[in-house]
């Protein structure tokens, strides 16, 4: 936690907020901060600035705040995901959420195992607090929509398809010979498969719809590995 | 595990292996392989094939295996990391391990907490295990080599100034003007801090020996997501 992340009831008047719980904890813990420290802060979905405590204890914590920029710019990049296993879900969420990404879409995929739709983790509350751990890294504000799709076909041949028009439309595949593209400025959509792929017919149905195939090199790596060596790569 | 990983006392003849354990559980479990099955295999720091299992059971599976190919090529960078929290370092070493990293030093800082170093997971055992389980993520088979320095300075202006001559010497540091170089060839030393960044003085410690201090953007990302980031934007 880089930076502390306000909501809107968070604020006792207009220029003055009020902290308890979890982030007064890492504030008073970890930050080991006192009266007068100035922290940086920002507001979700808002701007960004300082935060001077005024009071510090062990129930609350009270600051005024003065939020005089904008967040960092979006990544423009919207990243179609196959359904991770729980246990990466939480950290690859985190992860883009970080990297500024701002919609996901979790996606079903032959080789997404049915019992992975059923874990909690994909609950509104936990895909919510991920994208903040996230936002809270970052020094960002704005929480990334994700939207789920158990349906594959129905959903890449319908609303992916009508929503990629502008878009540079990538499918990360090992198979590909096509190198994943450097240094990009428009918006793309890159959808990246389970652990062991696509199979061929899903591969052809995003090509159908205008997916060019990209290889990002001889290695597979983890899905959190994969999604930040590709931002990384494509901006 | 996309890939078995194979050590010499695994080796019952020529061609022919003996496995049991960790790696036999997920061949069984996670595979399901049967008799028959052919799998990824590689031999621990020397080639990549397939191997043939010719006899599965509860206790053990035997393999005939054919090593043909050369592994990945390496990735051309030494990473220089002020050593990370005990819970991000698994992740960290695993990550970079699974993106062909060859050589990584753990250093000091002054803002790595003393208890990092008492860590368990700093044992040699700990540290190989992660390396294996990136290397079996991504199919290659050469352990990275991980020391440790825990003496900041006289590394810096001892043995890392006389061992990176020939490298493009970098430093990740948000304040930085310079963006991140891009899709570079020759070999790159890679200098990360700690949560918090190095202080000025180890940044101009840095600089004196020739690195340039560079920025990945408006984001402050955690360790390993940087790590892949920038390793996806250099190469």
């Amino acid at each position: 936690m880089n930076f502390i992340l306000l909501e809107r009831e968070d604020f006792s008047g207009k220029d003055r907020v009020r902290i308890a719980g979890r982030r007064l904890e890492h504030i008073r813990r970890v930050l080991g901060s006192v009266e007068g420290t100035e922290l940086r802060v920002g507001l979700l979905n808002d701007r960004i600035g300082k935060g001077q405590i005024e009071r510090i204890d062990n129930d609350a914590l009270e600051m005024s705040v003065t939020l005089e920029s904008e967040p960092p710019p979006p990544l423009p990049l919207r990243l179609i995901l196959a359904l991770p296993r729980p246990k990466v879900l939480n950290r690859t969420i985190a992860a883009a959420a970080s990297m500024g990404v701002r919609q996901i879409d979790l996606i079903n995929s032959w080789r997404v195992e049915k019992s992975y739709w059923d874990s909690p983790r994909l609950l509104e509350s936990n895909l919510r607090m991920q994208c903040i751990l996230g936002l809270e890294q970052a020094g960002d504000t704005v929480l990334p929509v994700i939207r789920m799709h158990r349906l594959f076909t129905p959903f890449v041949r319908g609303e992916l398809r009508e929503s990629i028009v502008d878009h540079l439309a990538l499918l990360a595949h090992p198979a590909a010979d096509t190198p994943v593209p450097r240094n990009l400025s428009g918006p793309v959509v890159l959808a990246i498969g389970p652990e062991g792929g696509f199979i061929v017919r899903e591969v052809e149905t995003f090509q159908e719809i205008g997916f060019t195939p990209v290889n990002l090199g001889p290695r597979i790596l983890r899905v959190e590995t994969a999604v930040a060596c590709l931002v990384g790569r494509l901006f």
